[in-house]
């Protein structure tokens, strides 16, 4: 990192993250900038960065030039790599629109996990557009398993959205109780890996509430693909496959930072929308660099 | 707010700050534009904000303007008005010399809890120099109490630094266990609000390391007032009393945000010192004023 850094904050559901624009890919990001920059009381905080790269200029993205032009290098809040985040996308969309790179409308975005389309909606008097990214297709394992949360059990719907989730249609919200640590899972040899567990209640027609416990994070603000999972495991109990009937199957889903609205298409695509926020721009001190990361 | 708002973001020791700098009192800061700034994923995120006035333009610091240039209209985290910061009159200072309204060297610092002194040792080598904030005399009510966590109890010191500290001297500081929740103390009588609670090692001579419960928060990274009263805790347990001997008694204490060196003075007064640091500066932007504020 230079002397002086420029950075953003912004957020997707509470989903929040540094952003880092570098079109030419000139910023070194070592694993412990990236923690330094994440961690939410000595640097910026957010739960992950957004490196924002043309593809041209990056190694691994160089290929994907031709299809999307910007390369979203995302990096978790713990300096480690990962392929995609849902929520991330949509920030890193708003951010090329909120830069003057891009106009609202239609957009790719090429990220470790493949070319993600991306759209904008125009913005309206409520504010900017709504952004809508493709998360690709939902998977729903046979396997039956069963959550349990003190002296309640219920069982759970499996979906696979390229990580594991296992949802649970309950009353109450409030008897997911506290969801610091994972709430157990049985038979083991259906989520040997461990799994994101969703709790689902109803709010009216194709309209739902979650919490969630993300692997290895505990309670979270938002989780794109546990939203997705949810609405499609939520469209199977009311009867509804896109793919069978040739009607969109369209679910909003209230989460504790926000509002996602999900469809799944008749091919058996899956579409997530909803706010992405820039919240701030400026850039970091020297000395912080200095102490922090140099 | 404007339509655009400066800010930057500081911590001391990891207790961390949204600091809003206003010379004219210009901008209005609501509660709930507070709260939304301090908003750790949904706006900037701090234990705190310093709104950085100059006391002849704040009618509550006025009266103060010949002793303190500026005062610190300090809020806390959820909206509402405190008194005075310990760590948050370090990384005030911090400002007012990042800014270039200030030099290194003495500085008096005006808060809701009267005219507080401050000293900026000048950078070195290693970077910016340390700051140094009185923190006033600590009291140490004779009353006896218990603190239990788990099978294990210990005895705990009384002091008061303004609020209350009961401090207990522990072999292993992972025998504080959990501390999301108060750890409980007996009897109900010594602690009728409840009360700030320390677990402290010992690390060398005059040297310790602590954790903290607070009041309220749970567990934090950094505690000022609990600092202090740990030195002084550890002092008359060491047999040290600066008022009695006519020597100053000095102790550095390791936090898990960083470490302060708190020294009390042979009349009573106690001085904090320890790092300040501007992690970075900026803009919030004009849609998140407008959704969040307006």
């Amino acid at each position: 990192m230079s002397t002086r850094t420029a950075f953003l904050k912004g957020h997707g559901t509470e989903n929040d993250f540094v952003i880092v624009p570098d079109p030419d890919n000139a910023v070194e990001l070592t694993p412990t900038a990236v923690a330094a920059l994440c961690d939410r009381r000595a640097g910026i905080g957010g739960d992950g960065l957004l490196h924002v790269v043309r593809s041209a200029a990056h190694p691994e993205a160089r290929h994907l030039a031709d299809e999307a032009e910007w390369f979203m290098d995302y990096r978790n809040g713990d300096g480690s790599v990962a392929e995609m985040c849902g929520n991330g996308v949509r920030v890193f969309a708003r951010y090329l629109q909120y830069a003057g790179h891009i106009k609202a409308g239609d957009l790719a975005v090429a990220t470790r996990g493949g070319v993600k389309k991306v759209h904008i909606a125009k913005a309206d008097a409520h504010g900017e557009g709504a952004v809508t990214v493709s998360m690709g297709r939902a998977e729903l394992p046979a396997e039956q398993a069963t959550v349990t949360v003190g002296e309640r059990s219920w069982p759970t719907v499996n979906v696979n959205m390229g990580n594991p989730h296992a949802v649970a249609f309950v009353a109450d919200l409030a008897h997911a109780g506290n969801l610091f640590a994972a709430p157990p899972t049985s038979p083991a040899t259906v989520y040997p890996e461990g799994v994101n567990v969703e709790f689902v209640v109803d709010r009216g027609p194709r309209h739902v509430a979650m919490r969630v416990h993300e692997r290895g994070s505990g309670e979270t603000r938002s989780c794109g693909t546990g939203a997705c999972a949810v609405a499609v495991a939520a469209a199977r109990r009311d009867g509804l496959n896109p793919s069978d009937t040739g009607e969109p199957a369209t679910y909003t889903v209230d989460l504790p930072g926000g509002t996602l609205v999900i469809t799944e298409r008749t091919d058996g695509g899956i579409e997530m929308t909803g706010p992405a926020v820039i919240v701030a721009e400026g850039e970091i001190t020297a000395e912080w660099i200095k102490t922090r990361i140099a």
